[in-house]
């Protein structure tokens, strides 16, 4: 833990790019073949004659990219508690391809006295710079327990 | 798509028992090691040390749990155009068990010719009927084409 970083280290207005993540058709099939079998996710034939023209990912699948890139590239260096709060927006489909994530620090207000509150925006870009997952996500993270402004 | 119900067969106010899912330790671990990689969701020991007892399964898990469930027992029905927007809260931690979900449709509101603007509230219980999770989902459903009052 004592390499992690606490709320107090976190900075409101930083920007973290995330890196990319490579989708492939198989996989966005196999996704939500088990976890969001609709027939625009899992039905080639289907979604080629459909509203989209073709197989488009699952949200969920979306978010779980965005939640990978966000823990390697973000996360994993924070003293995390849990999540308490996701809202996602999906302004154009995610199709095979390379999608790209940043996340921008909102805001760190201090909950407890053992932690805060931290709220981060993020995106995820498609191959054509559109963006196609718009995601705030609310989380709790450990302050220092020496913190001499403990509440 | 003749036998999936439209916008207008969407009763605000109905509400879908969704059925429940069996979610094991060995599933929780597997699904975070790629999706979710930090250490309270992959790390036995670390987790069994630390604030919640044991391993807790990712957010973006048990939104996949509740999505599976809301496409087996009601969106497959429906003329699902694709999601728009989704919120979820964590009020407790997942562990391994039996989740139950339940959908309650709240809103259907014409936003073009062909189709609707749906949402949905769920939630999802664990063992011992705490929520785990509660989630708004807002989706495109389209209207009959043939509809009189097209706009």
């Amino acid at each position: 833990m004592a390499d992690l970083l606490c709320a107090e280290d976190l900075v409101a207005g930083s920007v973290h790019d995330l890196g990319s993540y490579d989708v492939g058709l198989e996989e966005i099939l196999q996704f939500a073949a088990h976890w969001d079998p609709q027939v625009f996710h899992v039905d080639r034939a289907a979604a080629e004659s459909g509203f989209f023209g073709g197989v488009i990912a699952s949200g969920v699948h979306t978010v779980a990219i965005y939640q990978r890139l966000s823990v390697l590239g973000a996360y994993r260096h924070w003293a995390v508690i849990a999540g308490r709060r996701v809202t996602s927006e999906f302004p154009a489909p995610v199709r095979p391809g390379t999608l790209t994530g940043s996340l921008t620090i909102q805001q760190v207000t201090p909950t407890r006295t053992d932690r805060s509150l931290v709220t981060t925006r993020g995106a995820l870009t498609g191959p054509d710079d559109e963006i196609v997952l718009l995601i705030t996500v609310e989380a709790y993270v450990r302050r220092r327990l020496d913190a001499p402004t403990g509440s």
